[in-house]
């Protein structure tokens, strides 16, 4: 048995989300039906990100246990040609017996894309979150700079969220809130915002508690002081909406 | 009445097409329902390009007669409350009675997406034509530029077409077959190439059976000495297949 390492990319749209579900399509199920199709045995996919239903991914990371020695060029293009078109393996690599998608990853890195005012194209329609009027972006900016570094999420999360390895202590090394965001996959015309945030974990719907609570600041709704207060008190309640998830895009995952 | 000229974007995935058609969502038909709604009576939207299923506009122009006096920000606002995402106004404006959508136009542009090589991403498979090996650009880049001009394209058009006002006989003033061309609507990772076309009108089919014949060129299967060669016989049966629909963008209207 050899372990490889698979980079893919999907659209989230019409999948339950990530994780194998008992009704819907998941991309970890197709991957899973895919691969022990090829391996003519079943076959385990761990994911580095369990994105949620709606969610999608330019980069998501997955590691696989294999016993076949076809070349990996080969197992890309044999893969590709199982899967449905909005669920695609992008890279194989070799690696250590040691390495586990999810618990070997250093950092993940999410973007979420946000458009303001105007109106939104068919073709971003699936990509993004649109909100009616223009955002105050220096208020979200400085809101966004503000989660940097170690500290308790629990405003930031789903409220049926458990807190995971017993702590929803996060480290963040990258939270920022920028105009015209390039998107990771698709790309629209001016206006849009992105959110990038890099991190050593993430809560159950963290990413997207953080962008609904920067958008309350981005409309006035509230003071991007009401950070540092929601990381003291925890309370979820205090904290923003959480975002619709199909702005939410997982662009990388980082390993050693 | 007064007369207005709408523009309109489409993703044309799941529509029978632009026209209205026994079974099937059409965008003429979401739009008349939409526009009839508002004014309390039949509209009728005459609309410049009727663009085949699966065929996208970003920048698709039609014609109505409005007796309502709401001022044209409203009318977008109410028509695209009532439209589902996949069709958006971009623009309304009051022209002379004498306008019309197809007649008065002077030119359309179209663009005309390949994916060569490589991997189509989750985000542009139903957006770009996908070609397994990479082509010969500048083969198609000579061929493209062969067919400006004013010629008889009866080699280029729906084997079921007839000719339209009598005549196949049509005047491009633009055909370009570059790399990387920047997708109207939405945007992919490098390696893309784009055909862009000009012209006084179209056939039915026209542009794709171009890009069916010009593809055969970057694959090396026909020489680009072949299109004078198609221009003079006429012969349908000669060019290249009919290129999907997916790739095929209405990118704009110009009128005088």
């Amino acid at each position: 048995m050899r372990t490889v390492k698979l980079t893919i990319a999907y659209d989230g749209t019409r999948f339950v989300g990530w994780q194998r579900q008992a009704e819907g399509d998941s991309v970890q199920g197709l991957l899973e039906a895919a691969l022990s199709r090829f391996e003519g045995s079943h076959v385990t996919v761990h994911g580095a990100g369990r994105t949620d239903a709606g969610v999608h991914a330019v980069g998501q990371v997955a590691s696989v246990q294999l016993a076949s020695t076809h070349d990996l060029a080969t197992l890309i293009r044999a893969l590709n040609a199982q899967l449905p078109g909005d669920v695609r393996i992008l890279g194989a690599e070799a690696v250590p017996d040691s390495f586990h998608a999810r618990f070997s990853a250093l950092s993940k890195t999410y973007r979420y894309l946000i458009r303001a005012g105007g109106t939104v194209s068919p073709f971003e329609r699936a990509y993004v979150w649109h909100l009616p009027e223009y955002l105050d972006l220096q208020a979200m900016s400085v809101a966004a700079e503000m989660l940097i570094g170690t500290h308790d999420f629990s405003a930031f999360r789903s409220v049926a969220g458990h807190a995971e390895n017993g702590t929803n202590v996060r480290t963040l090394s990258r939270s920022e809130m920028r105009p015209d965001g390039p998107p990771p996959g698709v790309c629209a015309a001016g206006g849009l915002i992105a959110y990038e945030v890099t991190g050593n974990g993430f809560l159950r719907h963290m990413v997207r508690a953080i962008v609904g609570t920067l958008a309350e600041i981005g409309r006035g709704w509230r003071e991007a002081a009401s950070i540092p207060e929601l990381l003291t008190s925890g309370r979820r309640a205090d904290a923003g909406a959480t975002a619709p998830p199909q702005g939410l895009f997982l662009v990388r995952v980082d390993y050693d």
